[in-house]
């Protein structure tokens, strides 16, 4: 029994953590507890102050749906999903950068053909999206599955939305033999991050804008490759330089031209303007896993 | 528009933080920003890491419910509860040391008259709890507001439990004019705080325990003082060394005197042994509160 003071309290939940059998685990839990004590007593925390910290990731616990998730927007409006990413993602020139995941991803959306629509007839600016999947050595990917959501016109995801009966806006696709893809879709907008939550009282608290810029998420996985999360940006949305979540990455903007009526790429006949992505994208191959043995003969054993 | 590596997402989450009208919310802002960013950058956390945090911390938030403080909890078996309590409470000797507050607190229980049972019949080992409430200067306290509670023989509270129609082991009483109190009860046991939980997931994969030495919560409340939150804790209990959120403190163990079948000090005719807890409380005077404006005399204006 030890009367704990400010330091010794550190250095008994320290050793609490020393018999943890992972060592990942430890080392984890470990520096955890000395950041988070280090914060505490950087600022003195009140014990109101700790009342208010509970109840706020009580409720952000609270808050999460099977379509919102609030501590993933409360990580990416601390910066901590970039962060994340930077870690763990060098950027060799070679492969296409990543960014954060966001809270508005399904799993296993429904797979489409090239070419359809995931508007599902929703009005809005028609959008042509068309892309190649390469590996980093410029080799094109035949059969690369390629997630894709973005916001709709007004700014809100599918999920979002309570009119919507099929997912919208979202879709998987497949490259073809040449690593090819194309679909079309409406354009996506700028919008809030959902801020009627305690991740949106933080932000009005401390005078941020809830806003990103226009863009459209791409989840693509192929064989002996790392999977790519990453956006493409509009170049022509507001906020490219004040992004909530701190995403933006230059290489991740390009332009979505602007295209008169007329005959699409892929036939379809245009009677009004329309909107052309175009992007290619290339994988980074996945480190080599290492065997679960030692060679009899490696001469460190 | 910024492509941030490691160390430049920090300084871009701190800037935007600068803005924040109230200077306070601005100090914890960018202090949690810098710590919680050199904790992911000193573990290198992975981006599955990341996601296992968003998930534990999701379900920590959705184990809370109006009578289980999973958040709470996590503060306590990380050590933060202890230490906001060290930073906020020194501890000079005229007055009652303080620990954490605990996950189940309800507030305003009932208030019952001295020599109450608060146990209401449930079977256990009968417990007189008996004390004072004095000031830091030694004036005893009339009519101060003591909120007990405690767990059960098997070490659960009633919150806990589903055959329990009214508030058991839990009450307020409030001091006579000497500054007295006693009530009876039925002793509590040493026991696990809620393992089922997101929280017991931690402490098992770190293989710490769980336990709790046995206590009697104290929450104390005189005007012109602040209000004490503490236990009392059996100096014979298991785990007095090694409680499981770092609240023991040496001044707050009692001895819970065994007493042999006869007259309690209440009258009550005993006719079997009993326990007898004597405790006395002394609450630090508030610390005066400053006037929300300045003397237009103040030189300093």
């Amino acid at each position: 029994m030890r009367d704990y003071d400010e330091s010794t309290i550190t250095r008994a939940v320290v050793d609490s953590f020393r018999i943890t059998p992972d060592p990942r685990l430890r080392q984890i839990m470990i520096s955890l507890t000395e950041h988070l004590h280090d914060f505490v007593r950087d600022v003195e925390l009140t014990f109101a102050e700790w009342q208010y910290a509970i109840e706020f990731l009580t409720r952000t616990g609270q808050t999460c749906t099977a379509t919102r998730q609030e501590f993933i927007l409360l990580s990416d409006t601390l910066g901590v999903s970039m962060l994340v990413d930077a870690i763990n993602h060098g950027a060799p020139e070679e492969v296409t950068e990543t960014t954060v995941l966001g809270p508005f991803y399904v799993q296993n959306p429904p797979e489409l053909p090239h070419g359809a629509d995931v508007s599902h007839g929703q009005s809005g600016e028609p959008l042509y999206v068309e892309g190649t999947v390469r590996s980093a050595d410029g080799q094109m990917l035949d059969g690369a599955v390629i997630d894709i959501w973005h916001s709709d016109p007004d700014g809100f995801y599918d999920v979002q939305r309570s009119d919507l009966e099929e997912p919208t806006f979202r879709a998987r696709f497949r490259t073809d033999v040449q690593g090819q893809f194309h679909f079309w879709s409406i354009m996506p907008k700028f919008y809030p991050i959902p801020d009627d939550g305690p991740v949106g009282e933080m932000l009005k608290a401390t005078e941020r804008h809830p806003y990103r810029p226009a863009h459209v998420h791409f989840m693509i996985g192929a064989p002996g490759h790392e999977t790519l999360i990453t956006h493409v940006y509009a170049a022509d949305s507001p906020y490219l330089d004040s992004d909530a979540v701190f995403g933006v990455k230059r290489s991740l903007v390009a332009a979505i031209i602007h295209e008169a009526p007329g005959i699409a790429p892929d036939g379809r006949v245009m009677d009004k303007p329309w909107r052309r992505l175009s992007y290619d994208f290339s994988l980074k191959p996945a480190e080599q896993v290492p065997l679960p043995f030692r060679a009899r003969s490696d001469p460190a054993e």
